[in-house]
């Protein structure tokens, strides 16, 4: 049985096996609002996994829905699929516009919205990459986008009901892991009939997923490319992410984390978490050159306690305020908990790196940024260097620009031709 | 009448012209555990002012209570006072052994209590600078310390009674300038006797207080030693200390800045305010030197979502609950608006560094430290080159360290040769 719907030029999509219980309608191209190199208008797709998902932590989860969306169209040898995975803030509707957009955008996710001043509600938090001709072009490849596990924007996470108790898990939801998120996309794929990826791609903690696979799937992966990532957070990122959700959780309106239904959830921990997010993904070169220190109100001083008056500091609140609309706390939390304990060498090498990768076959194509304080360029170096000291393919391209973490998402246009290259080299790329 | 005891080898205090309604019993020398180079056990005194502070938001404060402690002795011309400014969370106790010691340690104020491990309750917070020849030199110089305007460690504050109301300020307190803290040291010193000063010297927010004197007062001020510090904060530092301001105008147990005598006060938002500080008072370097990616129960992750794992993570913990113990959210908020909101250019110089220091005649020594990325050596570099250009009295110092703002509490012994020398050109040194 085909499960793909391979029209081609559409936005394809997925009849879920077991159609999940609130499923939305199967996705379709809208006709409107469609832009050069666009996938058009799609709508996220569900699926619920048939068996359970075994965690790090030694429990299993059971029933698992994934969100996804998929663009382009599956190859007759099924050797076509990109698997892109997403960060912290992030869903399944990476590319084209969502046929329902929802309230807040999700294209702020790191604040690129802001930046370019472009509203771009319902548009997928990397639609500059995925489509005709682009990075993932879709005129070639079959890119697959999901939700990741622990995640609340469809794929089961802390919001999802436990089925012991018929209510939401909160914090009895177990505590995941980068393996974790990586064993639930297998899982998603295999369901789809994919067994092997000619690429994973994402940025952050999109790139963790990636590097996972190679390390846990060595032979079903051809290709990764973990861009603006890193094998292991150094400290300094693990304390920004300790404080964030340090933010959440002495929220009294966290409530232990059962908070669903309460009427009350930790707001304004979660803003604040944000808010150093936030400031972590932008240089201070790039928050010099977008507010410097400007005042809202001209120059005249007003000489309030608790209203801010710096330009920057009315920013992070938006930001703030935006965020909390859109998102989940608890999801916040597990997922910064996964990616900051995430560490490949001790997880799979005993403490080295290089024990770590010594069974990779995929080619690497590594992507950092100059100015990302937060996964600085050293951490791809040093992943590029256990491979190629093991004789491994692998490249790593340092992006001089000066938008700091934020770069994955803007600076588009010059990782576009690197990626081409590169998966223009690989079997499925001809 | 001379309001100074100045008898040799003691910690020479101040009776205060107008006997505060609380004031301590007058301060001693101790017998105890006096170290080499200590000034010896000090009390900390308290002055009150005979007449209002006129503040830059327009209003008046009055009464205003200043709590200071005083080292070596007083030179009969009066001609050897050094005033010592401290940072955003410490107090006049800046020296020599509390003859009451707090419950928490003041020491600990940028983590350096714990750096290197000794147990220094009770200890002043600068006491490796102030103390027989040390760089703040007692057999030479009269050092005086004041807790700042604002403050919540004897000094008028926020906590402090309103007049108009009988209860403490809250959120009443009018907003604050480095400008006002320095107006009322001078009202302070007026009090005791003393025209002129030898120096004023202070890291960070102090060192913004060194410098405003220079400035608001060139004929008063003999030299400055602003350290670790800044003519304005940049866009980064504004965001950081915003965010920690957000987190305790976020947590609910504020009350809008009535907290007092409610029984509850905003010390989970403090708390989370005070890690970002930490963070930012860090270098990257010092904290992968210091914690690196180290867990705390061996390499066994337990999968907690709400227990930190990371000995970096419980280390932060700790730091925020021993600091919400001993010190008041309001005056931190309205002291970290002030460090904020201080930019020497606008306020004197109408955007015009050079125009602000045109009638600077302070000899300035700017010390500053190569990992310090809160307060970068750029800053202090920029001051330099102002004064420079304008033909005026001017070194620069940037002392090669790695632990970033912190050093300057820490690089004590490399700071001391270079103000010792500094000060030894003075016309009080000889």
């Amino acid at each position: 049985m085909d499960l793909i719907d391979n029209t081609p030029g559409r936005a394809s999509y997925h009849s879920p096996m077991s159609e999940p219980a609130s499923s939305l309608a199967a996705g379709s191209v809208g006709p409107g609002s469609v832009g050069p190199g666009s996938v058009g208008t799609v709508e996220t797709q569900y699926l619920d996994l048939p068996e359970p998902v075994r965690l790090d932590c030694g429990r299993k989860l059971h029933p698992v829905r994934v969100a996804y969306e998929t663009y382009g169209t599956l190859s007759p040898r099924r050797d076509n699929v990109i698997l892109v995975c997403h960060a912290l803030s992030g869903d399944a509707h990476a590319a084209g516009f969502a046929q329902t957009p929802p309230e807040e955008s999700t294209r702020d996710g790191f604040g690129a919205e802001d930046r370019d001043g472009t509203a771009r509600k319902g548009l997928g938090w990397w639609d500059g990459m995925i489509g005709p001709g682009k990075a993932f072009d879709t005129d070639r490849f079959y890119v697959v986008s999901t939700n990741l596990l622990g995640g609340c924007r469809g794929t089961t996470g802390p919001s999802s009901t436990d089925p012991a108790t018929g209510r939401p898990y909160g914090s009895d939801f177990p505590v995941i892991t980068v393996a974790d998120m990586v064993r639930t996309e297998r899982a998603f794929l295999d369901v789809l009939g994919i067994e092997r990826l000619a690429a994973v791609a994402g940025g952050s903690l999109g790139g963790m997923q990636a590097l996972e696979w190679a390390v846990s799937y060595p032979g079903q992966v051809d290709a990764i490319i973990p861009i603006a990532s890193t094998h292991a957070l150094h400290p300094q990122g693990v304390a920004w992410n300790a404080i964030a959700r340090e933010s959440i959780l002495r929220d009294p309106d966290w409530q232990g984390g059962h908070y669903y239904g309460s009427g009350r959830s930790p707001d304004a921990g979660m803003g604040v978490g944000r808010m150093v997010g936030h400031i972590t993904y932008l240089s201070a070169q790039a928050l010099e050159g977008k507010f410097g220190r400007r005042l809202q109100f001209a120059d005249d001083l007003r000489y309030t306690i608790a209203e801010p008056e710096f330009e920057v500091e009315s920013y992070l609140r938006h930001q703030a305020d935006s965020f909390v609309k859109r998102f989940d706390a608890n999801t916040y939390l597990y997922t910064s908990r996964a990616l900051t304990y995430f560490d490949l060498a001790r997880e799979h090498g005993g403490g080295s790196l290089a024990q770590a990768v010594r069974d990779v076959s995929a080619r690497t194509l590594l992507i950092a940024f100059s100015s990302d304080w937060l996964y600085p360029p050293s951490a791809s170096r040093d992943i590029a260097a256990a491979l190629d000291a093991l004789g491994k393919p692998v490249e790593c391209q340092v992006i001089e620009a000066p938008y700091g973490h934020d770069c994955f998402l803007l600076e588009e246009a010059r990782q576009i031709p690197i990626i081409r290259s590169f998966l223009a080299e690989g079997p499925a790329g001809e």
